[in-house]
This record gives structure tokens, C-alpha cells and sequence, in this order.
């Protein structure tokens, strides 16, 4: 990461979706939580450099996805609007989705595998979404979703590779380059790739010169491996305890990661682990898994951090603690 | 709660201390972290009411512990400085005076009943702290501590019942108040007072009119019942998860609760433990069971809550998770 490669010229549909950028944060502004940059001076101290942590565990149903699920929304027409929204999702996108149209006044009809937990169906029934589960498999939930999309007319909105959606992740970033001058380098998680995607319209656009690195949990390494192979990975059985992660990149979101990207770094489970405990210990804040993954390069140094300033898009904190709080009561600390 | 009783003049004594709050907060203002505010959308509609949470849990060593260890040690002369200080401590106060004193230069000396977590005794010796370990009792505590202070001439600094000590609790609800304005009520949590004597003293001097509630873990009630009789409880066998309030209340301490106090609520450890999952899955952030104690009445309407703006003090965060965190590395959620 010390020099960086010379970067081709944005195509025109890149350009065009930098500008969706601009334009998600101007009209999810009212809507969403502007959430906070936090730092942790152990850390800072520990690896000699300035760590910002934009906080969007802090954000409305728990994580990112609230952004690009309300710039979504808010970007339909009167008539899909009355028409409603449709996805399948069995994990923060769900909520984030039937929250943002709860706020518009639109209908949601979202498709949750069966195994899914309990918490997160009762979760996005109380946002006032019409729920339907579906066999927990990529068949299952794409049939299911198309059946109501038939039925209703309404719009199918991906939770990642749709523009409006990862667009609507970007302002994140776009956030947090306001609030701190002079980053280096930022740092996101990949999962289906929206969120490094919007991190990666919004940094390059504003700064051309930052590097942005995606890390992914090696249990679920498509677009590293994607991207080396220089094609898309769809078929793969992800093994992480970053449950936010096991989604393949979209068609859209693995061509922008592979023109725009300055690395891919891999994360182990028990690096994941151990990062998540020292950002509970440490920060005091409630994080998932899958944010732990793009803290964990700093801790094990596989990312050069010295004297860097970098951005951490802590993409959410959504953990169910069920079985935690049962012990505690069966067996006090 | 509806009427307030009308409240006795200050004596002397209580003026003085109030006047120490004030000053304890220029004198430790660089020194301490200005904790945020957080709020709970959530939370304010279930109850019909604006709650502010004061996030000491945020705090430099994790709990509000070291804004007095830090105005007492500022506090000191410079021959007392060079000669240090010295405590007992099992729990935040041993890591709070640590890091004031190394902060300010000055030899601190830490006594730990040897059955204390290894993880807080290596956290007290990190801070530059020498602590000797001594027998888990009363006793044990007192004659280390003693023994120090005759041998190094150290200021034996109490955990809460110093003027110094409490006053600098108090500058916590001085925050709030100038971020806050028109609140109704404050609720914090009783130990050994330290914090809820700070409070009192800071909320009352600046709104006489302000309820000020305690809120003790129904299995360390030294408080409400001592001032129920009229007189300090100081033995009693503690039951209870939330660690910090296992104290009994100090002399200074009691004497102020006694007369500024409105009310002290008990908590059940169901109610405590439900109301730390209920902040940790919400807010996402990490407060210890003590904390709890004073979000818990909000939960079981305990306290009157409707329409009114409600101050909130989260003393801490210092949970040991490495069991936890242990469980998820052998069986990822």
C-alpha cells in the first residue's frame, strides 16, 4: 500500500453513479441517523496511527443498510410507491428495508428464510412489513420474491447490487470525510459489496489519491478470489462467523470494486473474533462480526497503519444476545 | 414523585461541597473525556418520556470513577503529590486512581483483594500502578492500605466518601445539565454514593426543583433501608450482579443521600440483567450491570417516567467478556 497504482479514468456509468452519491445523502438526510466518529486512544497508541470509526452500528435498525434501503424508497415514483417494495433478505436488510418504506408510507413485502431467527422476523413484522418464509436456499427465496413481485407489481429491491442501494451506502463515507480531514486510507467490509461499493464512489470522487481496502472474512472469499480471476464468484459456501458477509458480490457492485479497489485483505475467524471483543472492551460499543472484519487488518497488522490517518466504516451491531443474557441470569459474572 | 417535598436549607457543609463540584470540574477538564449523550428512540416511546443517557461508560478507564480519582489527586499539594497515594480498591476506583496518578506524575500505590479479576489487577499495574494483593476482607483491605501509607507517607484517597472524591463524581451531571436543559429527574446508582452524592450536590444547586433518584440493586439495599432507620447500614452481605454496588454507603455519602435525595428505588437482578440487554441490543453500547441498575426502573415503571425529560447516569462499562467471547470462538453464533 505504499504506492499507489495509477488509476484508469472512470467510465461514464462510474461517473454517473458518484453523482447518485451526492445526490442518496441530500435525500435520506431527514431520514437517517448522522452517526458518530469515534477513536480509541489504545489503539491508536498501539499501532502509531489515527483510527476514525464511523459508527453505523449507531444507525436506525442497527446498520448501514438503513442508508441505501431509504435512498431506495425515496427515490420511487408516486406509482411504486402505492405499489410497494419486495426483497428477500434473512439478515440486517430485512429491517433496514421495512423500516425506511414504514417511514414513507409504503408497503413492504419482504422474504425470510425459514431458519432465519426468531428476533430478526419479529423485528421486521414490528417495522409493519408483510413477511413470507421461504426454503432457506437461493431458489426458495428468489421464487418467493418473484411470486409477490407478480402479484403486487412491486419493485424488487436488491440489498446490495441495485444503484440506488449502494449509492445510499456511500453516504457513510461521505459522512465521515466531512467530519475528519485528511484520511489516507479507509477501510470497509464486503459482503455483497454494496457498502465497499458506495465507500468506493464516495472516496475516490472526493479524493482521488485515498485508498480504500475491502476486507473479507477468508471463510467467505469470493471477491478476492473474484477478482484474481478477474470474474465474478457465485457459487461458493461461505464458512464465517461474519453472518452480514456470506453474500456473493452483485454484477455491479464486483465491477466496481475490481476498477476501484486498491486491495482485498483476508481475515481469519479468530482474527474476527478477537477484534470484536477488543472494540467491546476497548470502545465500549456493541459491533457484529461482520464490522470486526475490516478492524482486524489494523490489529494484526496486515494492513500498514503507521502514521496513517484511516477511516472504518463499522458497518453494524446487530447481535443477538439472547443466549449470552440466559447465562448471566442462570449464572451471575 | 408528582409533589416534591420542600427541602430543608443547605447547611454549610453542603454549600461548601456543591462550590467543590464546580471546581472539581475546571480542575480535571483536561484531563477527562466530555462523554456524549445518547438517546434511545425506542425507549422514549415505549415510556412516553425523553430519556438522556450520560454515557460515562465512555469514560477514560471505562467508568465515571475517574473524574474523582482525577480531582483528588489534582487536588493534592506538591509534597503530597511527591509522596503519591494510596487505596483499596477491588474494582473501576483501582484503574481510575492509576491512571489520574500516572497521568499527574504521582506515585500511586493500589491495594486488590488477591480473588480480584487478573484482567483489572494487569489493567491497575498497565496504568503504572504498584498494587500489592492482600486478603479478600474488610480487614485485609484496610491493614494493607494503612500499612502502605505509614510506610511511603501516601494521601489514603477513598473510593467515595472523600469531599474530593464525590465532587468530582458530580461534575458528570454538570455536563448533562448544560447539554440537557429543563430536566425533570435524574436517576443514577448507589454504591458506596460517591456518584449519586455528586449528583445531588451538582443537580440540586443548580435546580433546586430537579427529583433526584437513587437506584440500588434490591440485594444491596444498605442504602434504603439505612436511611429508612435513620442510620448507616455498614454491615451487610451484598447479593448482587452488579459489582460496583456492592459498597456500603460511605459517612459523607450518607449523610447527603439522607437529605437530598427524593427517592431510592430497589432493583430486582432479573429486572437489572434484562435492562443491560435491553441498552446493549438498543444503543449498541457495552454498560456494566451496575449501569443497569439505574436504566431498570424506566423499564418496569417502577419510577413515573410519562412526559418527562429524564437524566440518565450510565456509570460504566468494564464487563470482562474473555468468557464470552471464549464461547463464541468454540461455537460461532
Amino acid at each position: 500500500m505504499n504506492t499507489l497504482p495509477e488509476r484508469a479514468p472512470l467510465s461514464d456509468k462510474f461517473a454517473i453513479w458518484e453523482n447518485d452519491v451526492i445526490e442518496a445523502r441530500q435525500r435520506i438526510a431527514s431520514f437517517i441517523h448522522r452517526t458518530p466518529v469515534l477513536t480509541c486512544s489504545t489503539l491508536n497508541e498501539n499501532i502509531d496511527a489515527s483510527v476514525f470509526f464511523k459508527c453505523e452500528n449507531f444507525q436506525k435498525t442497527g446498520s448501514f443498510k438503513f442508508r441505501g434501503a431509504c435512498n431506495a424508497v425515496a427515490s420511487l415514483s408516486e406509482s411504486e410507491r402505492a405499489r410497494g417494495v419486495v426483497t428477500h433478505s434473512s439478515g440486517n436488510y430485512a429491517q433496514a428495508l421495512a423500516r425506511a418504506a414504514s417511514l414513507h408510507g409504503v408497503p413492504a413485502y419482504i422474504v425470510i428464510p425459514e431458519d432465519a431467527s426468531e428476533v430478526k422476523k419479529q423485528a421486521t413484522i414490528g417495522y409493519g412489513a408483510t413477511i413470507t418464509l421461504c426454503p432457506p436456499t437461493h431458489a426458495g427465496r428468489h421464487n418467493a420474491a418473484a411470486r409477490i413481485q407478480e402479484e403486487t407489481g412491486a419493485t424488487f429491491l436488491d440489498s446490495h447490487d441495485d444503484a440506488r442501494v449502494f449509492a445510499g451506502q456511500g453516504t457513510a463515507c461521505l459522512e465521515l470525510m466531512d467530519e475528519i480531514s485528511k484520511l489516507d486510507l479507509i477501510l470497509a467490509p464486503i459482503g455483497g459489496g454494496g457498502l465497499l461499493a458506495g465507500t468506493l464512489l464516495a472516496a475516490k470522487h472526493a479524493l482521488p489519491n485515498i485508498a480504500v481496502i475491502g476486507c473479507e472474512p477468508a471463510g467467505a472469499d469470493d471477491a478476492a478470489r473474484g477478482i484474481a480471476r478477474g470474474e465474478r464468484i457465485v457459487n461458493f459456501f461461505p464458512q464465517t462467523i461474519a453472518d452480514g458477509l456470506r453474500t456473493p458480490l452483485g454484477e455491479n457492485t464486483f465491477s466496481i470494486i475490481q476498477a476501484l479497489a486498491d486491495d482485498i485483505v483476508l481475515v481469519s475467524e479468530s482474527d474476527i473474533i478477537h477484534a470484536m471483543q477488543f472494540i467491546w472492551e476497548r470502545m465500549k460499543i456493541v459491533i457484529e462480526p461482520s464490522s470486526a472484519v475490516a478492524v482486524a487488518p489494523l490489529l494484526t497488522g496486515s494492513v500498514t497503519a503507521a502514521r496513517k490517518r484511516i477511516g472504518v466504516i463499522l458497518s453494524g451491531g446487530n447481535v443477538d444476545l439472547t443466549q449470552f443474557f440466559k447465562l448471566l441470569t442462570a449464572a451471575p459474572m
